[in-house]
Order: structure tokens, then C-alpha cells, then sequence
């Protein structure tokens, strides 16, 4: 079955690319030179170049650098990108040149190609746009790419990660809230605490959270200095000396976010930390959101031989017959992402600390890991919100059973009886495997009326958030 | 515009499923609960359950555990599936329950639909074959995601990976052999040192990726033990007493790789700890991988500025106007899928290290690195084979100059004029940016004849492989 | 050889101590069950738990919680802690009981002991200060421990770490404006690109650090947050509720530094999040002194066969026979300690995402492996400042020479003479291996004047930074 | 205060050392050059780098390269170095030159100096025993470092590693035997599940730990092989043509390890892979660990409030009022130090794979972290094993309460009153929170007598081991 083609050129000779495809002869070699595993450009980082090219459109019309017409059939096809009409054109492998060279192309060929149809031409070699003359008009790949991953790490943070992140600590807010007054035994290196509220215990998860949401903001200034304009080493050789602002400026209005030319293009083409850092603070969400899933599926863990003191909801067959066992999924599955996360972490650090002289080649190792944690982290949070911490619920007889069957209320007896009696008590019910209460009837320390008035977890949980 | 739809039902309850799809209510119901990011389950994962659904079936039948009309059409199904004729019906995502379950359940189901229209009966609830009673039969996803997830390693390492480490290997050491009389200049700390010949460079090469080749082949004892017939929680509960060993064997004989039944199924259920170890070897493989791929590169660095000894094959424009720049990019893909193979090994030494009890949780997350850590290391080094390694050719010229203008050379006068002597000529070529030989001639501590006589870098490459 | 022991007590019972140690019951348990490798528990933790009990001493005394007496004597045995004087008294592995109770026991017991003596009494059971009632009082290990983790990574990271990433930071600036006219080629991929000056190459580094520094400060406010007064669970039972404010402003006045009481107590007794997101700021500096590092090793490789533009100060013997032959040792150092950040971010995460209900108990992990990155970032760039930044000085006519024999600088004829002459020229000149210039001519495109006037690389560096 | 000096030289010039230390100019110059943090390198590669000094005498005696006099001083000194006499006399950092050079130098100095005072002469420049001519003698710091990490690493792993994984595995397995019978509820999801034997929970730890000491084993070959005889960059120059084979003998003789000399020099110089696969082992090792350390403490978790299956030796005050309350910190411990070598996994990676040419110069790093993982892991696992493992008695008491509460028992009625009535006793039971018992009793579909007769949880626990 041969295939529809049409032949298409760059400067290493002709190749033949399907009709049905509006990418040109650079996507191509790429797809025969790259054949490496399944993982494609990111949605993110495609969106974030189609931005960029629309911006730089925009800027060269206004500086006069394009004529309106061509410029104008640009900022079209970059739209249709960034609306999502083309998903099909994207097609090359993370594994491919370190800068991101071809995908940038596919970008600049997609575009021209596209455009050129806008105005009425063909695609192909007797295309109106060029992909390099035209749309990629006072950029080079190695300022164009870290661009877009800083363009697009911004973005899926600001619209997907933070309101992921805001509405779990929301709803965590609310159990703690709701769980105020329900006293339970506290555990520390997994043995029996004193006392907390479960709404005590659910404000760390919330704090955990707070402090998170920060760490990733505060990630956001480095993200939002833009390579564009250094062109091929950082000097802007070639570039139009109002350039880089004026894209800047641009790409802030096309996203809603306050990005800025970076003050210094070395930097920003030659290394990656602004990402390294940022990626920081996602394994910092990682392990809070481990800690809390994992909390939270032991305290869930039953129905009978766990802990028991939690309910999640149930949103698919646990076991047919075995009422009550509540497999804790969404827990799983959040954990299983968080591992990952700091598996991406070890890569992108790899991938930062690996730059040469005047540029970072192992850029698209790199925008795979940071976008593709982010998406962990905003879906996970989202999933784990809606599937589970929506629904959590205290099992108040059994958290009351464990608190009243723990040992460590007897601390509550030494301003009354002494600590010598109150150890006695304790070493008695723990030897005889009864209640605190019978031991210290059985002791004749306290009288009932005394015991209960006297042991009061409430009085126990103190005052502090 | 709504989709056809038919109801399924799982012991939860109904659900719609589009009409056009195989799978069933679980399938359906882990899509609606886990939109976590794009990652799905691997293809080698779905078609070694498959391989295991038709081993079982197989074996059910022998056994007189299930009818004979049923297993055929279960085995049909499940070939169907291993043979690639159904790759849209497996959509799950890698993030779902740290078991497993609903993969598992997702072949249950298009199993059990696809037998039951090959019987000439319906997909939904009214079919012929049951997901469970039928397919599972024998089965719990306890015991068969654990056994898919060394059937699918050890098949891919056998048939994919290892394959493509020998050529690459063959490769290189067929380049040994023909650069054996090219001696050139040695860099030990980035520094000049003594000579060596580029054929005793490359074989260090190819003795790396031997050893590499060993120590993966060394994982695959463990990888070939395999959980089914645990069941549950690993004490084989409602198994057929010859099931695990039966289904071992029946594997063993469709994948053609000495499968058994691992001696103690609490060890292969509770812990991941062959694939642990099997990612062990792979990142070592990495680390040899990223070692060559950054030699080749940074010899082929130029072509005028850089160390420029080797030549690399051009794949695609470099610069229109530069000619020589050819960019390493194969090299630099390979160095990209090394650092994330050190992400991954992360990610699952973490997945493999929380187990709990009888059962580890965080298998698809392992199953997922471990498959695309193979994946990338036999697709980036056939790759790196075609595209780079078959092409490199040395630059006998360039060679030959930094080889002559090394100073290193000078330590062959030592035997014939002394230390002193042949230290102060280095030091005065040094000093003055000139040659050895005209040092050396300056000083009158040689003839011309005897510099050409004795300073013989072919003499300094010893004999060691 | 018997040595010469007292018997101390605890709840477990008596056990022989040397009597020329401070120490009591608990801490010698510890050394007899926990004799795990050779790390111990970092001096810079063990000054951090010291101003902790000062400060306590210090609240105590002021809130009427412990008689003047024995407050001046524990706030005067903590002083002599933290000037040093018994550095041998703290013997206990990292590797204990992971709430750090045996080592804040090891502090109570020193300073009980030390107390008793300093008020004229014995050091043992007799003693006139009590290492729970007295030293530790108000405290739990729980809130002790984290809080003496922020106050020593705190302080490291400003007293240490960031004077030393700053004086770097200043060498480079320093070297950036003195090379600020020496034009050199520029390289991406590790081929030949267009020019840039070295002083631009050096503001990239600059601005990495500038940026690593923003980082680094940017993870000091979580620290600032203290569990002091959580006491075992958070809740704060037992403590003094003026004790967590209190003792917050007395440490910070100690410190010099902003200390708050945690306005959470859960969240950083529970979670060790601030030492995760610290430590990925740290990791961020690492790979940023990573690329730096490597970049100056590179350029200054050779003497003969390499990049050769830098000269590196000569700091040891590296060849004896071989003038210019300067191992990039300083390079050297860096990189790797950069690496051990990188795996010990790893064993950070991990652990901070372990944490259990109302405690971490990875806590003595954590701690060492923040502080020690923190020494390896701070010594490793003071290390390389002192050994290496500050010598580097540029190989003129190397960099020249390359420079020119760069066909990358044909792009400057382009508006001269057209992109095809252009091309021409370098195709000849790459072909016969003359210069641009050799090439330029012999065909005829240019004269000799018009060359020397157009192709002018200081010309094609631009203004950014 | 001055302290007693004597002026030593290299060829880079004089420096005062200390008359009371061994060690020579070189070695000083290394101290004030690193002044990098306080990890030194390791005593198990001080004592592999003697072996190798005293196994090149004794060869370069035997080929006539040394005379016996020098030969026997070297071999005595190295001697006592071996036997630790010596062990202030090796301060250099971690943080050195990636060669590991200064570290050859330091041993060179030492023992050419204690060998020149076994003559009779002084140490210092007039010493009668020559560092690089006599100690270092066909030896380049090249290939002898590589080989001390082999030597250092297989005797660390074979002396100490894989006897006390072999012990802890032995006390595992007769705690398995001894526990054959306590049929208890297992665990999936830490929801309650079918049930097994505590022994068969044990059994999976005792095949874990074995599959771990066949792991570790597998890669002792690699390590086997030595680079010594490869000189400076893998030719061999100037070595004996004898002297790889003869010192690897020797150096086998001496330690009772079979080492050969590397088929191939110029991997085992410029790679570090053998140790990279290793610690590959390592990790899986630790991986087994965490989950046996986890499982421990978790089901020791109590004592009222959690699972309480177990009891643990108690080694230390938990809490001075409350019987029972045992903190697992041999869990603790163990699981921090498995963290810790996850951490070191990633260092030991990046430094493997960042070799260059013909050298690796991450080596004392790799060492540093391959060392400390072996000591951590037999170190930890012996300690968890003399302080935990060996004391773990089960609570029969609570493992029967919690079996007998569960609902999973309620499979056993399947096959006598069908499914559905099966499912409608725990239905109740659940609901109600009664026993499986008084619900099957109530709803009246079996007797008393039936329901103990037929609900034998033993009967559910298989033949599987």
C-alpha cells in the first residue's frame, strides 16, 4: 500500500513526506533518523512554540521585518495550533537533537506550510511562507526552545498545577475543619501518642500544602525570563535590537503571565536551572502529597485487622463478597506518581547540570520530565481530591474505641494520683490486656467518677494549631 | 453528539461503555477514576497478559477446569490480542490501582467479549464467556500483574534489547579492528597523555557493552520465575494444584524463554525485586552508553575549534552556510535516554521498596519504567547504531597533527638522552609553542635522524587489547 | 585493659559509662545497638541542639519553669557545646532511632552532667541536674529534633554557604568584565559556532550563581519555622504556653536569625518539607557549579591537544616530564561533589516523603545529608574560587587562533557579497582545510582589505549581557 | 603555637609537613588544596591500595625491577598498614583530584618513608625508599587506583556484606519454620485478605534476602577483574610485560579472592562500570530490606492501636510511663540507611557514566559511596538482625483476635452454602460489626458445629512455601 506523498527539500536534499501531513522535510528526516520508544513533544511544549511563533509574527510585522500579509497567514496557523486543529502534526520523539532543533522546525514547517494554504498556495516546495525566512524570522532554535519550556512550564503551573494544588488544600481545609472535636490517639514511629484531633492531624496536611503551593510559586520569577532574542549563542546576533522585549511582551499578552526578556541570554540558553529549580519544588509537592496519601490509606486500612479509623470512598468493586474492604486506589495511585516524580527529578538534574559552553543539548529530555510532572501532580491532586478527600469520613466508634483502649491516657492521672501510681496502673492493664479503667478500679487509685472526670482526651489536644 | 453506548455491570453496578469497545464496567470505571496525565499501560505489558490469559486458558482446559468451546475462544481472543489486532481497547492509564487489578480486568473483559462474539454471542453482559469465572479462572490480578511484568521485561531484554547491544557491539568492534594501526594522542584528565591507538580506544568500547551484555543477561534468572498460582496473597488459594507450574510451562513454550514457577510466591508477589535488580543492569548499560556516546562526540567536536578526530555521519542540515558542522545528535539523544534511565531507576528502586505485607502497590508505575528503560536502550542504540556508529571514520590528518604537536612524545628520548634532557626540550617547546622536533633540534641534543628514529608513538601503544 | 566506667541509669536500667565522658545511660545504649558505618551525627547539628537547650534553659528560667541555678548552669555547659570544647562527647551514629531521641538524649545527658559539675556536683546518677526534668524541659525529642534540623541548615546555608557561592560569584563577575574584549568562538553542540566574548561566557555563570543565590534564599523562610513547643505529637500537651514563642525569639537571638515559631506544629514535626524544598535549591546550585566546573576544564584542556583558550592556576605536580599539562583538579572536586548533592537529594526525598502520622523518623538521614550538602557546596566553591577561579586567565593567542580559523565568521560577508559567494567560500575553505580568508581570496570574491574590513568578529558579538 | 616541621619536595617545589606524620609533599599539598568537607577516603580502600603496593614489590622483586632490600622495607610497611598501624597517616578528602591520584601519592609517601626508617634511614627527602621510582614502580595512579576500588569493594562485599545478609537470612528462615504454623490474616492494599501463615510471610523475606546474596554474587566477577598492569592509559607503557598477571595473582594471594587482570585495561580505567552494576546489586538489596524492615514495625505497630501481630525486642526506653510502647528503631535505622543507599545509587551512576577517553575521574567519589553502601547494608543488617530479628516472637493472642474478626473467612462457606449466602453473612456482620460467627448464627444458614467445622482458617493457608 504506497502512501499519498509529495516531495519536500531542506539544505541536505529531497524527501518524500506524506500529502496528508502539513510538516516538511526537517520532521521527516527526523522521524528516519529518531525511531527511539513512544514519547512524543509534550501538548504543552507544541502549544508553547505555536505561542511563541505567533508572538515573534507579531513582533516582526511591527518592526517591519515581515510583510503583513505573510505575517498575518502566521499568526493564524499558530492560533489553529494553539487551539488544538492540528494534532496530528506533531509527531517527532523526545529522543532526538538536544536543543530541540527539530521540533522547532516542525513547528516553522507546519506553520509555513499551513499559511501558505491560508493565502491560497500549496505546501510543499512552491509553499508562500518559508518555515526559516518567514516563521522563524529573527529566532534560531537554540533561543526558540528554551523558551518554550519556560513558556510552557509556566502555563501548566499557573493554570493546571497551583488550582490542582489549591482546590486538595481547599477540601483538606474543610475536613480539618469538620473533624475539630474528634479526639483520637496520636502515633509517632507507629506506637500509640498522646491525643490530637483529626482535624489537628488533617491542618499538617493542609500547612503541608500552604507551604507547597509557595515553594512552586516562588519557582515562577526564573520560569518567566525568556531566551528569546539571544539567537544562536546568547548575543542576538541577527536579531532586531527590540526583539527579545517586544516577544517578551507579546507571549506575556498571548498567556496572561508577566514574562520578561531575561536579563542575561547566556544563562538561560546554556543552562537550564530555572527548570532544575522548579522541578525542585514539584518533588517538594511530591513528598507532601506522599505523606498525606499514604496517612491516609493506612488510616483507612481495615476493615477489621487495620487501623480503621478512616472511610474512603469506594469507586469500584473492591472484593464481591468482602464487604467493607476498600482498596485505597486513588492512595496508590498518587504514590506510584510521587515515585515517579522523583525519578524525573534525578533525570532533570542530569539533564541541567549537562550544558557545554554556549548551550544545553539535552533540552527535550528535560521539557518531557518538568511537563510531564506537572501534569502528574495537577491530575493526581485533582484525581485524588474528587475520588477521595471529597469523601473521607472519621469512623467515630472506632477511633473512640482506640483512643479509650490506648494506655498513654493514664498520663492524664499524675497531677492527681502521682506518676508512680499511674505507671503501676498502665503496667497492669498492659500486662492484663485490660482498659486503663479496670486497672485503676482494680488498683482502688480512683474512684469511676474520678477516672472519668480526670481522663478527658479532649483536655489532652491542647490549643495549638 | 453522543456515542453508542451499551450498559455493562460489574458487582459495583451498571455503566455505559461505548459500543464500538471490547472492554467492560471495571475498564470503563478506572477511565472515569483515574484521568491521570497520558501515560498508558506498555503494549509488551497488555501482550503478556495476553500470552497469560491464553497460557491459562490452556492449561484450564488440560485440567478440566474449563470447557473446551470457552478456552478456545478465550485462547483465539487472547492471540488476536498478542498478534496487535486490537491495540485501541487497552486505554488505561499507568496511574490506577498500585495492583494492577484493572488492568488485569481490562483483558479480562475484552477477552471475554471477544470470545464470546467468536461463539456467536454478544459483548455485554449477555455474553457467553465470564471476565472472571472464565477468563480469571485459576487467577487473581495479585498473582498475574506480577507475572505479566517479568514475562513482558524478560521477553523485551531477550528480544529487543539485547539484540540491539549486539550489534552495536559487533559494530564497534568491527571499528576496533579497522583503526588498530591509528595511533593517536591519549587524554587522561582532558589533559594530553600518552599515545594509544584509536582501535584500543574503541575497544574499551566494546569490552563496556560485553560486560553490559552480561550483566543483563544475568537479571534474567529471577525475571524468569513467575508468580502465577499464588492467587491472593501467595498461598495459592482455589488454585489447581498443577496450575503454576502448568502455566509456567505453558508460557515458557509461547514466548519461547525457560519460564517456571517461581519456588516461593510471597518473595515475587510482595516485592518487585527482579525487576529492581533487572533495572540495575540496565542503568549500567546506560552508564556505558552515556560514556561512548560523550567520547564520540567530543571526538568529532569541531570541525575547526573542537578535537575534530572522528568524523560522524551527517543525517540531516547541520548549518546551510558552515560546512563540516555536524551536529552529534545522535549522541546526544543517547545521552538524553541515559539520564532518564537514571530517572526511572529511581522510580522503581522507590516502587520496588515499598511493599507492604503480601502485596507491592505500585506495580504499573515499575512495569511502566522498566518496559520504557528497555525500550529506550535498544531503540537509542540501534539508533545510535544505524544513524552514527557504522559511519565513523577517522580524520587520519587531524590525528596525526595533534599526535605530532603532543609534547607526550617526548618521554621516548628518555632512554637515549635522559630525563633531564628530554624534560628540558618539552619545557622550551612549551614555552615557545613549537614542536618537539624543532625543540629538539634547537638544543642539538638530537639529529633529525634520530628525533624521526626513536620518537616513534607506534612504539608507545604496548600490546595490551 | 579495663577502662575506668561509672554505672548510669535509666528506665532500662543500669549500664556501665567511661568515666571520662559526660554522657549517660542512653546515649551508651545507643552506641552498643546501633554500630552502623561511620557517619555520626553532624557538629553542625549537634551546635544546633546545644542553642536549643540554652534557649530553653533561658525560657524556663524566665517563665518559672526551672530554678536559676540550674538554668545558668545549662545555659553555661550548652555555651561550652557550642564554642567546641567537647567535641569528643557526641559519639552517636547517624544511623538510630530516626525521631533522633538517642542524640537529643546524648545532648541532655552531656549537659546534665556537665551542669552538675559546673554547680560543684558529680557527673552520674548523682547528679545535680536532671537530663529530662531539667535539660529537656518543655521539649519532647519530637519537637527538639526538627528544630535543631532547621536552626543548623539555616545557619550553614547563610554563614557558610551563601558568603562562598557569593565570593564565586564575584571572582567570575570580575573575570566576566576583565575578558570583556576577548572575542572567541562560540560552541553549540560542541561545534563551531558564531563568536562571542569571554567575558559573555563568564556572565552566564555569573548570572547562574546570582540566580542559584535567589534560590538558595528563597527556601530560608520554611526553615525559620520551628516544631519547638509541639512537644511529642504537635499539640504542644506539657509545654508552657508562651514556651514555643519564647524559645523561637530566644534562638533567634543566639542565631542572629529570624526564627518563628511554626505556625503549624503537625506540618513540621509530621513532614520535613522545608529540608526537601532546601535542598532542591541546593541541588539547582549544584548543577549550575556542574556546568561551570566542567565548562573550565574543557577550555582549559590541552596543552597541545585540546580547547586550550583557558589557563588554569597549576596547584600540584601533574606531569613530571610534561610542561603545560595542568590536571583540572579543582574541576574535578566539583563535579563530584556536585554528584553526591544530586544522590543525596535523592535519600532527602525519600525521606521526607516517609513520614508516618504524627512523625517523620527519618530525621537523622535527612539532617546529614542537607548538612553535608551544604559543606560539600560551600568548601567545594570556596575550594574552587580560591584553587581556581581566581588564577583563570585566557590563552590570547590561542583563542585568536581559533577564532580565525573558524568558518563560522564567513556569515559576516553575507550582506557583502551574498549568502552564496558566502557559502562558496567556506565549502573551499572546509574542503582544502585553508582559512576563510585563503579561500576568500583564491577565489576571488574579495579582496585582502575588503576581507580584513568586513570579517570582524568583534563586530558579531552584540550587546546583550 | 608552631608545630615541629620538616621540609619535604615534589617536582612542583618544597612544603613543610609534620615530622610526626609519614606522609610526604604531595599528599600536604592535597590537604591545603581540599579543604572540602570532612569525609576522608575510606579505611577498606587505604588497606586495598597497601595490598597493592606490597603485591607490586613482591612482583617487581621477583622480575628483578626492585632489589630485595627495598623490596622487603615496602612489603613490611605495606604490612603495617594493612594491620592498621597506621591510621593517622591518610587525611586526604573525598574531594580531591577524580584520579584518586593524591591518594596513590599519600600511600607512596608513607610507605616509602616508614620503609626508609625500616633501613635504618630518616624520612623526608633522604629517605632511602623512593615514592613514584621504588613504591609506585610499573604503577601509574592510573590503573592502581581503579584496582584498589575492585580489591576494596569485592573484600568488602565478600568479608562483611554477604555474611551478615547470609545471618540475617538464617535467623529469617527459623523464624519462618518456627512460625509454620501461626495462621494469620494477610494483606493487600492493607485491606484484610485470605489467610496465610506467619512463616509463609517470613519465607518471602528469607527469598528475598537469598535472591539478593545470588544478586551480589553476580557481580563479583566484574570486580574481579584489575586494571593494575594498564599504566596511564591502558597500554601498559613502561609496565613489566609480566606484571599485570603476576600482582592481580598476588593481589589475589594476599586476600583470597580470585582477581585476574582485565582482559581489557582500557574499560576498567575508563569506566567505573563493574562498580556501577554492583551497587546495582546494592540497591536491590536495599530495596529487600526496606520491605522486610517496614513490614516489621508495621506489624509491631501498637501497642493497642495498631496491628500488633508482633513483638520486638525492646533495647531502649521507649517511653518511661508506657508499658509496651516499643519504637521500632531497627526499622528505623534500617530504613533510613536503605534511603541513603538509593541516594548513593544516583551518585555511583552519574559518576560512572561520566568518564572521558581513557580515564574516569569521579573515582574516589564512586568509592567513597560503593564503600559506604556495603558497610551501611552489612552493617545495618546485622545490627537488625542481633537487635531485632532474633527477638521477634509473635502475639498469638492478638494475630487469632484479629483472624477470627476478619470477614475474609467467610470464603470457606462457598462451598457449602453457595456463594450468595456466604456474601450475606459478612453483609450483616459487616453492617452490624459482629463476628462472621454470631451473623451466620443469626441468619440461621449453619450451625455452631458447621460453622467451626468448616471456617479452619488453616485450611486456606495452601502448600505453597
Amino acid at each position: 500500500m504506497t502512501e499519498d506523498v509529495r516531495m519536500e527539500r531542506d539544505t541536505f536534499g529531497e524527501i518524500a513526506v506524506p500529502n496528508a501531513r502539513l510538516w516538511g522535510a526537517q520532521t521527516q528526516r527526523s522521524l528516519q533518523n529518531f525511531k527511539i520508544s513512544t514519547e512524543k513533544q509534550s501538548p504543552e511544549l507544541i502549544a508553547a512554540l505555536a505561542v511563541i511563533k505567533r508572538a515573534a509574527a507579531e513582533v516582526n510585522l511591527g518592526l517591519g521585518e515581515l510583510d503583513e500579509q505573510k505575517a498575518r497567514a502566521v499568526m493564524q496557523a499558530a492560533d489553529e495550533i494553539i487551539d488544538g486543529k492540528h494534532p496530528d502534526e506533531f509527531p517527532l520523539a523526545v529522543w532526538q537533537t538536544g536543543s530541540g532543533t527539530q521540533t522547532n522546525m516542525n513547528l516553522n514547517e507546519v506553520i509555513a506550510n499551513r499559511a501558505s494554504e491560508l493565502l491560497g498556495g500549496e505546501r510543499g516546495e512552491a509553499r508562500k511562507v518559508h518555515p526559516n525566512d518567514d516563521v522563524n524570522r529573527g529566532q534560531s532554535s537554540n533561543d526558540v526552545f528554551p523558551t518554550a519550556m519556560h513558556v510552557a512550564a509556566a502555563s501548566a503551573i499557573v493554570t493546571h498545577l497551583l488550582p490542582a494544588l489549591k482546590t486538595l488544600r481547599d477540601t483538606l481545609d474543610s475536613k480539618a475543619k469538620a473533624f475539630a472535636d474528634v479526639v483520637k490517639i496520636g502515633r509517632t514511629h507507629l506506637q500509640d501518642a498522646t491525643p490530637l484531633t483529626l482535624g489537628q492531624e488533617f491542618s499538617g496536611y493542609v500547612a503541608q500544602l500552604e507551604q507547597g503551593i509557595r515553594h512552586v510559586e516562588s519557582a515562577l520569577p526564573h520560569l518567566y525570563e525568556l531566551a528569546q532574542g539571544g539567537t544562536a549563542v546568547g548575543t542576538g546576533l541577527n536579531a532586531h535590537p527590540k526583539f527579545a522585549d517586544s516577544v517578551a511582551a507579546a507571549i506575556g499578552k498571548l498567556t496572561g503571565l508577566p514574562f520578561v526578556s531575561a536579563p542575561n541570554k547566556f544563562e538561560v540558553m546554556a543552562a537550564a536551572d530555572a527548570l532544575v529549580f522548579a522541578h525542585g519544588a514539584l518533588k517538594t509537592v511530591a513528598a507532601s502529597l506522599n505523606k498525606i496519601a499514604n496517612d491516609i490509606r493506612w488510616l483507612a486500612s481495615g476493615p477489621r485487622c487495620g487501623l480503621g479509623e478512616l472511610s474512603i470512598p469506594e469507586n469500584e468493586p473492591g472484593s464481591s463478597i468482602m464487604p467493607g474492604k476498600v482498596n485505597p486506589t486513588q492512595s496508590e495511585a498518587l504514590t506510584m506518581l510521587c515515585a515517579q516524580v522523583f525519578g524525573n527529578d534525578v533525570a532533570v538534574n542530569i539533564g541541567g547540570a549537562s550544558g557545554n559552553f554556549e548551550l544545553n543539548v539535552f533540552r527535550p529530555m528535560i521539557a518531557h520530565n518538568v511537563l510531564q510532572s506537572v501534569r502528574l501532580l495537577a491530575d493526581g491532586a485533582h484525581s485524588f481530591n474528587e475520588n477521595c478527600a471529597v469523601g473521607i469520613e472519621p469512623n467515630h466508634e472506632r477511633i473512640d474505641t482506640l483512643l479509650n483502649e490506648s494506655l498513654m491516657l493514664v498520663t492524664a492521672l499524675n497531677p492527681h494520683i502521682g506518676y508512680d501510681k499511674a505507671a503501676q496502673i498502665a503496667k497492669k492493664a498492659h500486662k492484663e490486656g485490660t482498659t486503663l479503667k479496670a486497672s485503676a478500679l482494680a488498683l482502688g487509685y480512683v474512684t469511676e467518677q474520678q477516672f472519668d472526670e480526670w481522663v478527658q482526651p479532649k483536655d489532652m489536644v491542647g490549643r495549638t494549631a
